[in-house]
């Protein structure tokens, strides 16, 4: 077998929110999402089989992670190895290509290059169905990144049909997004956290799962049909409806900063100008502002006459999962 | 008949928030609904019918009222002359008495005091859950500022059993009130709007009504057995989830300002210091924050360090409403 397998990929943007799931080992959700994947920001890892070693090591960034930190990502390649039929120790070197170090890095990139790189480097022959069930074992959200442009996760019922379905590839559209990084706080709660606790206690959990999967079709139909405004109204109600769900657990929180609000607030000012643009939030402060590429540069320039010390990033779709075979380590 | 009456009538804030109306005209609200009356802003009104008027005149804070400014008062006088067998005209003179011009005067009051001193200009003979039944037709959070301390309004399910009760005077409670008056831009929506908009189209609506119930059942647990902490963590979860119905509603809408999020965040600040304190907001920017009367002081000036150029007002619980007869106009 080839015993390394590289990988590069690009993280996502929910459109249509994942939030909460109905089985945590699985990590099966309760609705199915929508996503863009964006050129951004993406991780490259190489996952290399060597039985000379004792244990995984994993590096980070060219750092060498701690066993407590090696856990998550040994826990997710003994899923590989189980199902290559080996128990041979790995060295996985993952970088993580994000602007600055602004909380930007996404578990989605992270563990769709671990899947590819991992099942490439111990021999499975997966197609990218089968590779993106395997990523959701790492993270949800992962299942998304295996491909470019407009990706639907469709939730399934089980550990085999709950995977990444591309949608459109986005590369007829003018769009682009930009992502107002507000200074971070410590973060109040984890996703994984937040998820669980809206699901077990907010009343309005019933009503995000219809609604959204409402929303679903509709953006579907607005991909279909070009339609941006179509698309947009649905990424930011649907958006606003995630957070509200938080706003209703107990105890209540939210991710929301001041400088989320104001953000919030200038897009819709934009818009009132005659600038089509939409936001969306997820687990955390940023605010990510869907946009037409054309109109990409006025609208920075605009952010950046109100949030002058705010670090204000361009993204453009991106593309899928770039897998290479070989020995090449 | 004595046809001059004046009365007074504090405001109200809910700790239970009235979010829907299930019949606009006769103000039957979705569910039932708990306050605090309080001594800060209130209102002062003088009603007296003169047949030598051609129509009504009303002065508002001494300036008289053109005929699209008198159109309400005009409408809740005519259900008073209706039930009173007149059609008499009448000087109206109504003062509100709030620290400023801060967008905190209150319908709730106004309709209160109109109500008292109408019904008792014309004759009729009220007792308060007449009185509370008479204002709610000018405005739903009028019935509670009818009582003094801890109101509830009753939604029944008609005109004559939906009305303010009396729940506890407060006076045995060391209570007061912050008022955070974050400086407004206009408002997104009336209060009035932003309900019906929520009912018709929020999904989260069915989820409001449920929880509301329940928290209604707690926070009177709460108030009956001195529990300040249940009280806050009660009201504030309330209000959050009225406030996230409205992110639900298509278009979605907010009242929270970058201000607004941190009045929020210092609040929660504050608690973890020690200090006991619960925050609330209504259709608007301003954060209300509940507190023992003996962490005032502490509490506020903690809040103008943070807050050096917002108004800050205090409040403590306040009476029921006052009445006076008479020819003395």
């Amino acid at each position: 077998m080839a015993n390394t397998g590289k990988a590069r990929a690009y993280t996502n943007i929910a459109l249509i929110k994942y939030w909460g799931k109905k089985d945590d080992d699985l990590i099966l959700p309760m609705n199915s999402s929508l996503s863009l994947t964006l050129d951004a920001f993406y991780t490259e890892t190489t996952v290399h089989f060597d039985e000379t070693l004792k244990e995984d090591q994993f590096y980070l960034n060219q750092t060498l992670q701690n066993p407590t930190q090696t856990k998550k990502t040994t826990r997710f390649l003994d899923l590989v190895r189980h199902e290559a039929g080996i128990t041979t120790p790995a060295i996985i070197e993952s970088t993580n290509y994000v602007p600055t170090a602004a909380g930007l890095a996404s578990s989605a990139s992270g563990f769709a290059a671990l899947a590819g790189a991992a099942s490439l480097a111990s021999g499975l022959e997966l197609d990218l169905q089968a590779l993106s069930c395997l990523a959701r074992r790492g993270s949800g959200s992962a299942t998304r990144s295996i491909y470019g442009g407009f990706v639907e996760w469709q939730m399934g019922s089980n550990d085999l049909d709950s995977y990444g379905v591309p949608i459109d590839d986005a590369s007829s559209w003018d769009l682009a997004m930009l992502f107002v990084v507000v200074n971070q706080k410590e973060k109040v709660i984890s996703s994984r956290d937040g998820m669980k606790q809206t699901v077990a206690t907010s009343p309005f959990y019933s009503g995000w799962l219809e609604s959204t999967a409402k929303d679903l079709i509709t953006i579907k139909e607005a991909i279909k049909e070009h339609d941006f405004q179509k698309l947009g109204e649905t990424m930011e109600s649907n958006g606003l409806k995630m957070h509200a769900t938080m706003l209703g657990a107990t105890p209540p929180f939210t991710y929301w900063e001041p400088d989320s609000i104001q953000a919030m607030q200038f897009v819709a000012e934009l818009r009132q100008e005659g600038i089509p643009c939409y936001f969306t939030m997820d687990a955390g402060p940023n605010v990510k502002v869907l946009c037409h590429k054309s109109d990409l540069p006025k609208i920075k320039a605009k952010f950046a006459t109100i949030f002058q010390e705010t670090q204000l990033i361009t993204a453009y779709p991106g593309p899928g999962i770039q897998l290479s075979k070989g020995d090449f380590y």
